[in-house]
This record gives structure tokens, sequence and C-alpha cells, in this order.
């Protein structure tokens, strides 16, 4: 295992900010220091200074310097203390909220959302009340198990900013779990802000294992899968006791979210007959194929509030997974879908009642024109629950960019309300991804949710984008880099040119360039009468 | 220079379908042949056919075994007959239009836009008579001028489907002619509808020869590049002499549109003052620094009535540059950009006025929540012309992913009604593109086009969407990939797994395929009760 696993991002600063109601808080925070700008006006030359801009940062101790990485001791425990200090019998988050109760991970991502808001004055609506009130009421959601202590607090709700989650894990064809590790870092180093590790293969305790101590981010699983292999593949051999099992050992291993297809039930499997791809849930079509085969409600559905108590032990938020989301944009939006809906609609507000936290799945595969249906029907009957979807894709039509046609709905469904995007790779429908298509599948869907964050004006969410066109605009090339969600590509790419530093690229050359052109302008003091 | 450029498509063929009021023509369309559907019910294998599909076709004579490509001779002059029929002094298609008058290049992209509508029995409101109507009222434009006669008729308008334009074009700083001829053909290959040359360094008029008389589709530039270049980069010394005399040169050479900065008013120029990042269009800032320096309103605004004249003898059309496009989502929407757009209406009516087509030209940098705005502006102020957009970009923070920001945004606008989205690749901001990035820009905006021909409901477009899904679906590997926009690309991904041609690709594995499973639902009967 290769512990040489730091890294560190162009001109920035690992600092931390300590709370105020927890002054022993450090949220950590990356700070990007800009250089000045230069002007020459009547041969003299003025220095102004540019304000640093401090982005959110899910790289955990991986991007700090002070920090010894040890995979085999695994990170710091983080959330240790906080969590030992606690002695309710309930601990979950949304049990506090509801009794008033502000905790530490309440206010860690109260300040984590706002960045540069207390540095610029910018007014901001996210104070660790409102943390708590939107959990209280289940509009938005901290998944933190308490066996991971190692993640830092994040929250997904509507309200806030707008997440991403990464899907790596192998399957029985391919990858090991150093592999996983490493993709796992990758991904909080891009961007992800939660991470699941959906492996099937063989080892599947311990790869997660591995990936839990040394995660920064939450961690979410699909149970099904393990319990699955468990009975060899077998749907029909699945029982209640064996998937109660792999959640308990699940619980206390540190998973922080579990997707479990409850929604699924008897009487709305049929609903799929008539579809162009059937079921495209992997978790889905296993429980579908062992209430079919015994004739039976699904153990998932009959013993949901059996699950609720083992999640409401060690604070784990059930992600109710959409067995009948749509494979394709002829079955957006039908019967199957909506009838499952429905029934998240019940179950969340099962949840609730024993206090825990909880999300909704979403398509999947959806023509832009359906995408506003999937989200005012998601508000209204799950309660204004948090939605967490895949994409949507806008189209079938191509593999090979399915990272593409999954952000173009991603970015419309956030800005319309969905909290956290599950990002889609290039290799979609084709292959495992491997670290490459990680990092371009977790930039994509920064994309995604940054352009929704700035459509719903997430306070300060434009400071990042202003400072970025401003060093464009003065050509000061480096500042542009590094304020960029991908630093290395960017520059990768301007070096294919010629003329690196120069007031032009490629694109215009010297004679051409706009921006150019537009500096002389304003030299000749034209447009300032 | 290469004559071995011609290329095929996997498992297509060139087919020609004839017009009724014109049965000479011969409208190129590319036909994909599929493999039938296996099913083994009671051990019994059956074989069921699958329709072809047949899609749009940009790749003119280059995909037509049956063609010599001699570069050096040209392509064959697929319009000279049709053009030289026509005796009126005014050639341009909205003249036939207004008098009634169906054109072989009417009848030729009403065909052309409704590609399965005849085969499968799909209604359609494409017909000749529609498109004559949409050009008489301008709401729609063919771009065809009469020295052009290898370029095959297409349309763009809000009613036909989202055409996309590419461009190409050396600067003073990198790439031949040679280059420039085959990423024009690159452009045809993946889907381009028309090709922008932007050359702006030596040997201009040459370059455009040589493209202009290989290329199957319209061609536009930006004249004023050549001006400039005249004048030997000095803004000042440009005159309309100059300019007039560019665009009679490029008149004759065949250019299909030009994009000319008429909407700068010297009224409005300051406003660009208080922007972020000023102007960054280059025609734009160039004929600014002209009035600026000579205190004098642009001479393509004085003038525009002479440019129209010209125009009208060639039908060439003109595409009003929108020299005042926000360059960073923070200028987004101002009133430098909307004081343009009010003179680009009072110019369109001027335009068609003299039978000359038009359409307008859009931003740029908009965050998603001022998309609508945009649109709805340009069709009330612009009298309905056809709007054509640059993306939009919905962030400004991801430079090295340009062409996915702009296609989120390029998405949206065209499901609201723009008629042709202006292709953005990887290297935006930062380099000119290699023949890589050409294909990555065309094809991540025929996904952004095609969204919005599914969201707009056009006629038939979900035709090939649904038979790539039920392709992927009964593990029709092969025609899943020849159905897509990049079938070399999905092959190349899919092949990084071992198990090419099962019933499951690596990213499951064969016991976790929920397609599988839900096939198997199926074949127990389960589903169909």
């Amino acid at each position: 295992m290769n512990n040489n696993i730091k890294f560190s991002y162009p001109d920035s600063e690992k600092v931390y900010m300590n709370g105020k109601i927890f002054p022993e808080l450090k949220v950590a925070m990356r700070k990007i220091n800009l250089t000045p700008t230069i002007e020459i006006v009547d041969g003299k030359r003025s220095e102004t200074p540019n304000y640093p801009v401090y982005v959110y940062d899910t790289s955990g101790p991986y991007s700090d310097p002070n920090v010894k990485i040890d995979l085999k001791k695994g990170l710091p425990k983080l959330r240790e203390q906080w969590i030992e200090k606690r002695k309710e019998s309930v601990p979950t988050q949304m049990y506090y909220a509801k009794h008033g109760i502000i905790t530490p991970e309440m206010e860690y991502v109260a300040i984590r959302e706002n960045m540069n808001c207390e540095e610029l004055g910018i007014e901001t609506h996210i104070t660790p009340q409102f943390v708590r009130d939107e959990i209280a009421e289940g509009r938005a959601v901290i998944p933190a198990n308490i066996n991971h202590p190692e993640s830092e607090p994040m929250i997904i709700g509507r309200n806030f900013l707008v997440k991403i989650n990464t899907n790596i894990g192998n399957s029985a064809t391919y990858s090991g779990i150093h592999e996983e590790v490493e993709k796992a870092v990758w991904s909080c180093k891009w961007g992800g802000d939660t991470l699941m590790d959906l492996s099937t293969g063989e080892n599947i305790h311990e790869t997660r294992e591995w990936i839990l101590r040394n995660c920064p981010v939450p961690v979410g699983t699909v149970p099904m899968y393990q319990a699955f292999e468990k009975v060899d593949g077998k749907a029909e051999n699945l029982t209640w006791d064996i998937f109660r099992d792999t959640l308990i050992e699940q619980c206390k291993q540190g998973v922080d979210y579990f997707t479990i297809h409850c929604g699924i039930r008897l009487k709305n499997i049929h609903l799929a007959e008539s579809r162009l791809t059937g079921m495209v849930s992997r978790g889905g079509s296993i429980i579908s194929k062992w209430c079919i085969t015994h004739n039976k409600e699904s153990f998932l559905y009959s013993h949901f509030d059996d699950i609720c108590d083992i999640c409401a032990k060690y604070d784990v938020a059930i992600s109710l997974g959409d067995g009948l989301r749509p494979g394709c944009t002829f079955d957006a939006n039908d019967k199957a879908q909506f009838a499952e809906l429905d029934t998240m609609g019940e179950l969340i507000e099962r949840a609730w009642n024993k206090n825990v936290q909880a999300f909704i799945e979403g398509p999947g595969h959806v023509p832009m024109n359906k995408i506003k249906e999937n989200m005012d029907r998601q508000i209204e009957k799950c309660h204004n629950a948090p939605f967490y979807t895949l994409g949507p894709l806008v189209t079938d039509i191509a593999p090979g960019y399915d990272h593409i046609t999954s952000a173009i709905g991603a970015a419309q469904i956030g800005w319309l309300g969905t909290a956290m995007l599950c990002y889609v790779t290039p290799k979609e429908h084709l292959a495992l991804p491997n670290k490459d298509d990680v990092r371009v599948g977790v930039v994509t869907y920064k994309i995604a949710a940054h352009a929704a964050d700035l459509a719903k004006g997430h306070p300060g969410a434009a400071i990042r984008d202003n400072a970025l066109s401003k060093a464009r605009y003065e050509f000061r090339w480096k500042d542009q880099f590094n304020l960029s969600l991908d630093p290395e590509k960017a520059l990768e790419y301007y070096k294919t040119s010629n003329n690196v530093g120069g007031k032009y690229c490629t694109m215009c050359g010297p004679n051409f360039c706009a921006m150019h052109i537009s500096h002389t302008l304003n030299e000749q003091d034209c447009l300032t009468k």
C-alpha cells in the first residue's frame, strides 16, 4: 500500500477556522493566494493586492503538510471526542436537532458552507441554528456514523451547497483494494463530497475497511450487494436475517449511509413490464427477483422499521434507493417510477419518526422537458426530504460521453432543488472507471453543482468565478489556473501553445486578443468619459 | 495535401432520398443497419428484425464510397444547376420564399429534417411549404451563397433541428492550411452543421479557398479579421472601402454567412466600462477601437444597407455579431449586452427589407438563472429571427472543461428556442484546438443539440435514443455502439474491460447486471402476469 498519497494545490494553503459555539472546531478550507494586479499608468507601476479566495475543501488531511498519513493506521479521528461526549441512547443528528441541540457537526457545516462570507461581509442564511432546524425538519442530512469519526462533517439539503457523490468499488471482474483506496483519495482531491463503495466482488469487507479508515468524507454503500454475495448471487436465497446481519456489520464498521431499495412493492413490479429497458438498478432487480420468486412483499419494505432501529443506533442515514428508476429517456416519469416515489414518501416519514436521517434517490435518464416534474413531485410526495439523483442523462445516444449527457441534466435538477448529484464517468454503461475517469467525472459534476449554486444564488458562490474572470482579464494566467477546478489540466492545455505567460494565447494570437484590445480602450481613457 | 481523407461509419450505408417537387434531388442520409433481436423461448431460437435507423448526415461525399475525392479539384457542385436555372437579379432564398416559390434547397432541407418520419409513419410539421413560410417570415435561414455550390442545404430556425457550428482557423501563432482542411472534414464527420473559418494569420484567402471548395456544409467567416490584416492590425486605419472590398472578395469566393458586428453603436461602448471582463469579442473590440479613435459611428452600422445590398447579390446570410456579449457570468444580461440586442432588432428588419437572410448572435457566459431572459428578449426584440449562441458557459471556474460548462447552457438555450449552438472545445480560453479537441467539441455539442431536440419534441428525434436503449437492454453491443454519436470512442472504452461481447460489462460484473436480472424476471414470465 502506497503511503505516498499526499498532495497539494498550487499556491494554496490549508487553513482551519474555529467555531464560536465550539471554539475547538477546526474547519478545513483551502485558501488560494492570488498575485497583485499590476498596472502601468503614465509610466508608473502600481500594484493592487487581490484578496485570497477560500474554497470548499473535501481533501481532508491529505492536503495538510503537517499531517503524516499512514494508510495502515488510518486518518486522525476528528470526531472521536465529540461522539464520546454524547451519552444519549439515540445518537442521531436528527434526534439532537429535534431537541433543539446544536452539535459540533452542525456548527462545522455552517462554517464550511459559508467560505468567503465572513471575510467579505456577505450576508448568509446559513447559521448553526439554521442547520439544526433544517435537520430537525428532515430537509437536510449530515451523514455521520458514530463509527466513522475520521470523516469531516458535511450537509446534504437543498438550502445548502449542492453536493456530489462519487461511486467507486470493484466488481468481480476487475480492480483491487489498493486501486480503490487510491480512487477514494483521488475523488476527495478533486472535490467529491461523499463516496459510495459499490464493490461487489471478493473482499468486500476488507476493501471497505481500508476505504473507511482512510476516507475524510462520508461513505455510502448498497448493503444488498454484500448480502447477495453471501448467498452466492442467488436472489431467492436472501433472507431478512442475512440482510440484517449485513447492515449491523456495516454499521459497526462505520458506513455513513445505506442505499436500500425499500420502495419496491410486490404490486408495483409489473409496472416495469412495458418498459424499454426494464429495471436498471442492481439492488432493485435483486429484491424484485426475490419478491417474484417468493410471491411475497419485499423484506426491505416489511422490515423497514427494524432497519430504522438499526440505523438509529449508529446514526447511519438511509438513502431510499430508486430501484425503479428509468434506464432510458423513453421510460422516464412512468408509472413504475412514480409508484415507487409514493412509497418512498411513506417510508421517509417512518424514518423520521425514529429520528433516522434519510434522503431520496432519483433518476437516471430523463429528457430535459421532464426534469422539473421529477423535482416538483419529489418535494411534494417526499415532504421536502433531500433529493439525490444520478444525473439525469438527457439523451441516450452518447455512450463514452455520459458524464456530459448527465451533467446537463444534473445542473438543471440541482438548480431546481436536488441536494446531491451522483457523478457519472465517461465509462458509464461501458466499463469500470479508472483513476482518470474518476477525475473527469468528479470535475464534471463539480461544474454541474457549482452552476446550480450560482443559479440558486448560494451566498458567496460567485466569488470564485469573479476572481477567476478578473484574473483572466488581467492576464494573470497563474491565478486563473489556480482558481480553476482542475489547475493541472488548464495549465497542461495552455502549455500546448507556444507563448506561455504572454498577454494573449494561441486562440487569437497577439493582434486579435479582444481582451487586450479592450484594455487599450481603457488605457486610451476612452471608456471612462 | 492528403487525399486519403475519406471515412465510413460502422455498419452504415450512405443513402439518398429523392424529392417529390424536385425528383432529381438526392438528399444524403446515413442508414444504420441493426442486427436482429434473438430470443430463446422454450429452447427455440427466434429472430426478430430491428428497423434500420436513419440519421442526419453532415459528412457530405467524404462518406460516400462511390465518390472520388480530390482536394485540389474540390467537391462535386451539388447545387450548380439549381443556381444556374434561377435568373432573378436577387437570388436569395428569402426573396423566393416571399414570392411563394419553393426552391430545391427548401425541399432538400424538409426531407433532411424528417429522417425516419416517412419510414415510420411519424407525423411531421416540416414540409417544403413550411420551410418556405419560415424563411419568408425571417424565422429561418438557409445559408447558401450562390458561389458555394458544393454545400448541402441545411436550415437554421427554432422550428427545426437544433444545429451546431464548429469554429476552426489558424491564428498568427499556429496551424497551417493542411491542418485546417483536415479539421473541417473532421468536423463534418462528427456532425458539425456549419463551419466558421476564423483564420487570422497569414494566407487567409488561400486557407479559405481550400476549405470552401472542400466543405459540404455552409461556411461562415468574420470578414473583419481579414480587413484587419489588410491594415496590419491597426484598427484606426480601417475604412469602409477596405471592409467593402473584403466583403465582395469573400462573397465571390463562396462564404455562406458573415458575422458582422454592426450592433455596436458609439453611444453604447461606454456601457462596457463597468464590466469585469470588458469586451471579449474580437470583431467587437476592433470596431469599438475604431469608433473611439475617430469618435464616429461605426461604418458597419452606418453602411448597413450597403452591406445588405452586397449580401443580397450572392445570398450571403448576415449573422449579426454580438460584440458586447458578456465574457464572464458577472457581466451577463447587462446594459451593454441588451443595448446591442436592441440595435440588432432594428438591423434585422432592414436586412429583411432587402431580402437578406439574417440571424442574431448571442452569449457567451450566462449563469443558468439568466438564460431564459436572453432567449425571451431575443425573440421579442429581434422579431423571431433565429438565435445563434456561443454556449453559454454557466460558470467561469472550469478552464480545460469549458466544452462541458458551455454544453450545460447550450442544451438549455437550445430547448428554449436557440436555433444554432456554436461549439466550444476543451481548449477554450487556453489554446487553439487540435483535431481531437474538435471531435470532443462537436460530439459534446451534438449532445446538447439533440437533448434540445428531444425536449422540444422534434418529430422522430427519439427514434435513435429508443433504438440504442433497446440494443443496450438486449446486449446488442455492436448496435449500441453503431447508434451512438461516437462509435469509435464507445468501443474503445468498452474494450478496456475483459469480457467483450458478454451479457454484462465490467461495471457490474456477470452476477450484478441489473439488465440481466431484469431479463430473467421476464423469462420467468413473472412480469407478464
